[in-house]
Formats: structure tokens, C-alpha cells, sequence
């Protein structure tokens, strides 16, 4: 199946770029991105629940996620600082997997308007190293963030 | 004369190093990076009056600071926040120059004991893109960090 969510990784980079067109207005795209309560919806599944432990949605806020499996194990857990917060418009933040090898990402997600009805992510993301990256890359990195961003879209479509 | 801090910049890649010796203990070096107070005097010279307008010593905090000259006039304005903070081993944070368009960055310091009396600072940079870096590069970032750094190292051997 095709997937909607594109990821860009030029050879011997240490940069990726990620771009997803939402059938969602903008100001929805972006409080998926911002509002707590959507974001746990879309960053959870059938096997794991995620829980946002703390999301300051401003300049110089920091926030924290964890998921757990169906038995309540911590399966996963990131946390990082927002170096900018433009609503409807940019989020720069950090990004750090906890207990991984991965080492800090800065990310930079730009919000576009295409239509009254549609709108545009588009994702860049820093890491530490060209190996840093490269081991991400391996994981089922692509397929994750594409099922995430079906999600989003299923969850965001009903609150349109 | 030579520059005591060595900057190592690859062609084509988004990040340089930056590492430098000091004869000062590990504890006085990491505070000339962590305490506002001190941050400010060798941050300072001749020309300029740095202030930080905002410092979060800690793992989430945010950081802003602001260089005027003798007349008054802003020069120079900078912030970040602070990924991690580790007391005398690491801090990760990001820097952006305001109103420019150099971009944000990522910053790893790294803060190690050589001697009783001496330690090392290395300070890897990652940048958004090859072409921001190459700007900035060009600006006279090698003489200013080596300056500043001198200031460093002349200020803290006072409160050794």
C-alpha cells in the first residue's frame, strides 16, 4: 500500500525531511500537534497507549510522552524543549528517545494552508550524527510515522 | 598568534566541534557556563555589555541574553532552551541569533576533568542546514570564540 507520509534521507546526511497533505484545515493539522488530549488519541493504538506527562504548548516549554503496552509496561518514553511556537504556522523542538543510543534531534515542523479543507505538514529533523540517523532509519521508522499520520487524519476527521 | 580554541568544521556537513583546554578546575568551568553572573562577565568585553534577560540553569529552562554597546544600542540577541543539564558533565541546548537568518542549533557541550587544576571543554554544533553553517562560518565566529574564550579564562583563574 502506498504510503501517504514521504520521508526524504540523502546518503551520508545527518538530516531527513518529512512531508504529509492532510484532508484537515490547517488550524485542526496544527492542534493535533499542540492540544494534549489530540495528541495522545493519534500516538496511540491498538497495542500501546500514550500518555503526555507534560506538554507546554509555548516558547521555552518543554514537554514529555510515554507509551504503554496493553499491560501497563512502559514501552517508550521521549521528552524535549520547544524552542519556538508560531500557532497555526512553526514548531521548532527537541527530541530525545530516553534509554536509546539516539541521541537528541532538533525538529522543525512547518504548518501550511493548501486549501480551506487541506493542509500540508512538512517535517525537518537534525540528529546528532549521520549514524544516529542511520540507526533510526533502520527501525520501522517509515511505517510508524505513516500509520500515526493515518491516525491523526481518522481521529482529526470526525472533530472537522 | 594561535588560537587556543580549535574549531573543526568537514565540507559538506551541517555541524562543526569546538574544543578548547582551561586551566581551571572542571567545577569552575562548568559554572562559567551555568551560573548568569559569570556567564555575563566573560561574555562581555571592551565594546559590549552582555546580560542575560533570562537563565534556566536546568534540564527544560529557557535562556535569553542581550549584548548592547557603549551608546546603549542592542547589538546582539540570542536564545535557547536547555534539552539537559547534567551539573560538570553536559549540557544540550539550543542557541538561535535573533533577527538573523542563521537558523537554530543544536549544542552538545561536554565538560571533562583533566587535572586537579585543568579541563576541557568540547562543544559539538549542529546546524540546519551545510549552508546556514557555512554563513556563519564566514562571519568572524573562529577570532570571537577564542576572544571570549581568553575572557573565560582570564575571569574564572580570579575566583580559583
Amino acid at each position: 500500500m502506498e504510503r501517504k507520509t514521504r520521508i526524504t534521507a540523502e546518503d551520508g546526511k545527518q538530516e531527513i525531511t518529512i512531508a504529509r497533505e492532510f484532508e484537515l484545515p490547517l488550524e485542526l493539522l496544527f492542534k493535533a500537534h499542540a492540544e494534549p488530549d489530540i495528541v495522545e488519541q493519534w500516538m496511540s493504538n491498538e497495542y500501546t497507549t500514550t500518555k503526555l506527562l507534560k506538554m507546554e504548548s509555548k516558547k521555552h516549554g518543554g514537554w514529555q510522552l510515554e507509551s504503554k503496552d496493553g499491560k501497563g509496561n512502559v514501552v517508550f518514553r521521549a521528552n524535549g524543549v520547544i524552542h519556538e511556537f508560531v500557532p497555526n504556522k512553526k514548531i521548532t523542538r527537541t527530541f530525545e528517545m530516553e534509554n536509546t543510543p539516539f541521541g537528541v534531534q532538533l525538529e522543525v515542523y512547518e504548518f501550511e494552508q493548501l486549501t480551506d479543507d487541506t493542509s500540508k505538514l512538512s517535517m525537518h529533523v537534525i540528529y546528532e550524527s549521520v549514524a544516529q540517523r542511520d540507526q533510526i532509519l533502520k527501525l520501522p521508522f517509515a511505517q510508524g510515522i505513516n500509520m500515526a499520520h493515518n491516525r491523526l487524519q481518522e481521529i482529526l476527521s470526525k472533530l472537522k
